[in-house]
This record gives structure tokens, sequence and C-alpha cells, in this order.
């Protein structure tokens, strides 16, 4: 029989299917093609067709020309500006503001043809570094109230260019999505006085059943509630609620572990679009005990359709366990 | 500038783009394509691949055999089965339940060609009837929480047959989409003693900026907040919270606002995927002052990415005011 399984953080549940539970060739797997490196404005040599660039680690060259390794851009049709006062007003009964806000493209590589789970470790973690680069510049202006972290690979995941990039929106309010996962963690440890992460990453050592990744500083798994077939949750072993108070000496760590779920993830399921976004603490708020940030890893292999939008539940075909155990089975190579 | 417009129900706020707004052709149109008449189970004259049907309207022709006009059978791979008792567990930090639910297909037409944009009102008015026997019939049993009401239709909306139909879910508890909408919608009642879905219509009403369709008992308009482009939605003038409760001279009227509004859809946007989904309150819920049932259309055209994921807000690149202007300038013969 199927599964109603509930997450304790957010209170959704989520229908697992063990009666027909959907195998690897199930999917209708599409490697991505890549084709237009040519006109691509994210390749090395290209740098004119991006707005100017904000900041790049470089191995030599000047701003704006080769010679980087990951390169920080405006978004050239950003969803929100960096220009201009935040401006709220009532219009009837809903409540209008400003498009403010920054909307940076942060290339992970000059390379076209590879993405994260194709770059070496070290190459991960300087885009790892950039992300906390933005995150820490970005947090000191004040009209600023969230930092949201995502990539988008794929042009089904709502990849629009296909060269491998992460994007950055700092936004004038604290999303919807992160204010709700706050408050259910903090409803659960109201309740047992321990964060519920926590509290999964130790159940998780215990059992090793959904595990892909574990190491002093981080572990990977499929979470037990996973809304989609082959999710990743990459959280930090230590508590800590804010990702930007990361220590630096657990980021090459978290860069291995990032870089090999997606390996496995590539090498598994042919290339897959998916999506990742970095769940973090609101800015200016302290330290939290209630909170966890960590990385969520979305592959798109299935589609959101009238359930899903009827009842915020999802149907996962894959369970968890299963999920792990095929991740695991594939060889990618530590480098 | 883009707008940030905040949904008074649910709190979320969605991004307008006004500086780089999508013309229809940006969107990658793509006609849906029907092929598999000749084994598509939910045909006429095939009615033996499906599971014995559990109701059809029928012109003529014995149980599972042709003449019938709707037909409603059990989903063959149900998500959750009719079967068995509600065992509710702890599972570490997770609840876990018994997959017991009803899952059935409502197969709105013999016609694999026609979907309800193609559909005459009266063939529209009889899918209707039969959402509403099949609701009031699952309410009657005990386990039952919530009966969900959709439509996938198109494969990157979900559907899997491509022959139009619309799904009914029958659940063991209240979903989460529906306790935070009700949830929100008390909020907002209770500030100031008024339904927000009837003060939306009263603004519209009063705007006409946004509507679609509009006679005695139903209006349809893009909402101001629009989490997707083209988004509709279809409204009873008349307060209620039950959809089940809707008046039996007012149904006719709902088969033209859903029909029309999807054939101009179709029309504009080359048979575009979409899906539907009937908002409506709990079962054994008593009518309520707060809350308003309603249908939600949402057309696919654009992809959910990590931004939606990590934050619950949406880009919607289509303002709903050009919307809705597109949306009527298409001719739709009224049958």
């Amino acid at each position: 029989m199927n599964e109603l399984r509930r997450d304790p953080i957010t209170g959704r549940w989520i229908i697992v299917l063990l009666d027909n539970m959907a195998k690897i060739t199930d999917f209708k797997l599409a490697p991505q093609v890549k084709q237009n490196a040519s006109s691509c404005p994210f390749c090395t040599g290209h740098e004119s067709l991006t707005p100017p660039e904000i900041v790049a680690h470089r191995k030599d060259g000047r701003e704006n020309s080769p010679g980087w390794t990951v390169r920080v851009v405006p978004n050239k049709f950003p969803a929100l500006r960096i220009e201009g006062e935040l401006d709220k007003q009532g219009m009837g009964v809903f409540d209008v503001m400003n498009g403010v806000g920054a909307h940076e493209v942060i290339i992970d590589t000059p390379d076209h043809a590879r993405d994260m789970g194709d770059l070496t470790y070290s190459e991960t973690e300087e885009v790892v570094w950039m992300y906390l680069a933005r995150s820490i510049d970005l947090r000191r202006d004040k009209r600023f109230k969230y930092i949201l972290i995502f990539k988008n690979y794929g042009k089904i995941a709502g990849a629009s260019l296909e060269h491998p990039h992460s994007q950055l929106i700092a936004l004038p309010i604290v999303p919807k999505m992160v204010h709700e996962e706050m408050a259910g963690a903090a409803k659960y440890f109201e309740y047992r006085e321990r964060c519920a992460f926590c509290d999964m990453i130790r159940e998780e050592q215990r059992s090793k059943e959904q595990t892909i990744y574990e190491d002093d500083f981080f572990m990977v798994f499929c979470p037990y509630v996973s809304k989609f077939s082959y999710e990743m949750w990459v959280l930090p072993k230590r508590h800590s609620s804010d990702f930007t108070a990361i220590s630096r000496d657990s980021v090459p760590s978290l860069a291995r572990a990032l870089k090999d779920s997606l390996a496995r993830l590539k090498k598994l399921l042919q290339d897959p679009a998916y999506n990742f976004v970095i769940h973090t603490s609101p800015i200016n708020g302290h330290e939290r005990s209630d909170y966890h940030w960590h990385i969520e890893i979305i592959p798109k292999l299935t589609k959101i359709a009238g359930f899903e939008w009827g009842s915020g539940f999802y149907i996962n075909p894959v369970p968890p366990h299963i999920a792990a155990r095929n991740l695991l089975s594939v060889n990618v190579g530590a480098k």
C-alpha cells in the first residue's frame, strides 16, 4: 500500500508510491543538449554581451575580459531592480510594492559544457565562496530582508541560458516559504527543545538508509518525506541557522558534498534538469537554535499537476531509500 | 518598474513584470498532439481497458459498454486506495499513514480529440453534474476529510493519458493548501467582516479590467495577483463556501463560464496545457461566511524554477489586465 508521510517542519504530506514505484526507465530521461556556445553571453571571450561584472575570481586579465573562473553579473532582465526606494501602497484589497531588489547571475565556470556535477572539487569550492561573498556584500543593504541563492539547470528546470550558472535574488521581504519553514521549525523546537533538522540528521546517522554522502562537516541524504523523486538535502552537521556563518574550514566539505551529489544524479539519470535552493535564515536575524540552513536539490523528473496545485501534497513515485540506493550505486570519481 | 503584489488571502507575493512583459510569441506554444486514440482506454468501445465503471451518464447501452457521454472509473494506478482502515503511526520524527482514499477518473467525453474548450455548453454541464454527483456520494464515507477535483490537460500539465479527463481524489486529511487558504480568508474576514473573495468580485465589477466572463451567477477574471500568466478564476457571485451547495439553476452558468474561458485560452495560446482545480471547503464543514469556493485555471506557459521553490513567490511575465484583454480579443462561438 502507498504511504502518506508528513514533514514535521512544513506539515506537508507526501504520498510515497510503494505499490507502483517508478523505475529509472519509467522516467522520460532527456540529457541536456548544449549547443549555443558560440553566441553564449556567459562564455569566456563574450564578456561584453553581459552587463558589466559585479565581481569575478580571476587567474589573470582585467575586469570584463577573459581570465576569470567564476564571474558575477547583474541579470540582464531582472525580476527586481537595485535602484529605487521601497514604496508600499494599498490597491483595493491588495498590497503593492516597487520591484526593488537585486538579481545577480553567478556564472559557475567559463566552460559552457560543464555543470557543477562535472566541475572539480576546487572549482565547486570557488562557486561556494562566491555565494558567500555576494551574500555577505548584499546583507549590508538595509532595504533587503532575504537573500535567495538558487540554481536552475536545464530548460525544464527554468534555465533560459544553458551555460551553467546560479542566481541570487535579494528581496525586500522575507518570502512566504521561508516564514513557513521557520515557523514550522520553531514549533517543533518549542515542543521538543531540539532542532528538527538535527533530529533528522541523527535519525539518518542511525539508519544510514538514505545517506548519499557524509564527512566531518556535511551530510547528504534523500529526505524521508521527499516531495520529489531523487530529492537530496545537503545539511551541515554542526547546527547553524545562517549559511553565511559557515566556518571557513568546512567550505571544501560543502563543495565536495554538492559536487558528489550532483555528479551521482547526472550519471544515474542521464544529466537531468534540476533546481537547487539554499535555505537559510533571513538577514539580520541572529543565530537561531530552532532553524538549520541547508540546500535542497530537486531533480525535475515528474510534473507538477492539478493534485499538487490543489493540495500542496506531492506524489513521489520513488521511495527515498530506493533513490539513495540507486544514487550510491553509480561510480563518481573523486577529484 | 516591475511590481510586487500581495495576495490578501495566502499572503503570497507575486512579481508582475511590467518592464519586460512577455508577448504571446515569447511563449513556446506547442499545441497538444493527439495520436493514440486507437489504443486509448478512455475511448468509446474500449470500456474493457479500464477498471469497471463507478457510474456513467448514458444515452443508451449497458454498463461498461458504449453509449455513455460522461464516464467515471477508478484510477488504474491510484495514489490512494479505497480499501482499508486509516492507520496512523509515528516513525521517528515523522508521521506515517496508510494510503487510504479514493482516486477516480472522470472521462469528460467519449471523443478523444475534444477537450472542455471544444465541448458544447450542455456537454460541459454534464461533466459539472458528474463532479457534483461524485462529490456528494463520496462525502458519505466518514474516512474522508476533503474532496479534490482537478483536471490536467496536456503532457506538461501532468496528463499521462491524452483523452480529455478530470480527476477526483478523496483524502483522509485536509490538505495544507486548503488549510492555508481557509486560514488566510478567515483572518481577512476577522479584520474586515467581509469575505475576501466577495471583495475581489466587487472590485472587479467596478473596474472590469480583468474580466473574461460575467452572467447572473458566475464571473471569470484574471486575478490581480495572478501566480501564472493567463491564470483565470471562476467564482460564483453569490457567496458560498461549498461547491456541492451550488444551486441547480446556476449549473448551466458554471458550465458556460468554464467552457468559454477554456475556449478562449485554447484559441489565443494554441491549445496550451493547463490545470484547473476546484477550491472548496472541507467535508462536514458547515457553510462558512469567510470562505468562497471557486475554480482556478492555471495554463502551463512558464516553468517553476529555483526562485519559486525557494520563496513561494511567483514571477508572472503577463500582467493580468493584459492577459484579460488578449483573452477577450479572440472570438469563441457560444454553443
